[in-house]
């Protein structure tokens, strides 16, 4: 059995409509054929697919951001991530999203494996990498972008989960990737 | 310092327009003011929250779900979540949401944290239990719900995340707060 086609599950398209398209989302209509021979409206944001990177100093301290993400009107603590660019492999996105915003170069990206972040209603996948061979550069934010970076340990960072500071969900999916297979 | 208030990264809201209103998704479009005095525009999807359950039985088994979604277009292992719906607290959609797709009621009802999904373009939050005393009453899915209900251990879900098998954020953020947190 395939795992991820089950007959008895799938649903298939019968139509698609762009139904907005702004300065950052597209958002998509889709009618589709349900399992049992029916019909549904699908709503959902098309999206690139994102990098996240996990960065590790040599003296094991994780280089993570604090940014203001306006959505949820908060300033959020978040591994460095960001959208892939047309044409970039993910790694391309790894490599440049970790200078731009968080200022480092790094010898080695290894994959932490793949996430979905909201699959009710986004196509975005994140693939996970760790950063190490680290070193600091300076970073270039694009204009308009305001962000300041921290360094903390792994046990300060797991301690600021568990008091329920670290919100964000795929810093935490990908803190848990890193901690089960660096 | 408030630790999520921080002038020098806080963006504050100009003008906001809804853009986009459909069956199941709103986009809101906010002109903001940027710490620097500039301005800028911030796209994102309006969500209600949502709550998501770790369903632990007697045997130590979970209970999750298997879900075609069509956004990623793949059948995806989660645990069971679903939308607040007006005028419910969260406890209420986790109790409603554990018996609609999955079929259990539960004595106890825990929390494990909230975390937010999408912060880049949703302001979605999930607050995330733990249930307990679990008793099977029989499923009650929506019209054109189509979903599979299935048990495993800890050690067999974990081995999935490993093998990249599990790779719904919420579902991995929700299992790393409970591993930590019961």
């Amino acid at each position: 059995m395939n795992e991820h086609d089950d007959p008895h599950l799938v649903e298939t398209a019968i139509a698609s409509d762009v139904v907005f398209l702004g300065k950052l989302l597209e958002v998509r209509s889709d009618r589709v054929r349900l399992p049992d021979g029916g019909e549904a409206t699908r709503e959902f944001v098309v999206h690139p697919g994102a990098v996240l990177v996990v960065p590790v100093l040599a003296d094991g301290r994780l280089v993570l951001e604090r940014q203001f993400r306006y959505p949820v009107r908060r300033v959020m603590l978040e591994f460095p991530a960001g959208k892939i660019d047309a044409g970039e492999t993910t790694l391309e996105t790894a490599r440049r999203e970790l200078v731009e915003e968080v200022g480092y170069t790094a010898s080695l990206f290894r994959p932490l494996g793949t996430i979905h972040p909201e699959v009710g209603y986004s196509t975005e996948f994140i693939d996970l990498f760790e950063a190490t061979g680290l070193k600091h550069v300076g970073a270039r934010l694009d204009e308009g972008e305001f962000l300041e970076v921290v360094t903390m340990t792994e046990d300060e960072l797991l301690s600021r989960f568990d008091s329920g500071d670290v919100t964000d969900g795929k810093t935490i999916a990908a803190l848990f990737a890193w901690l089960r297979r660096r």
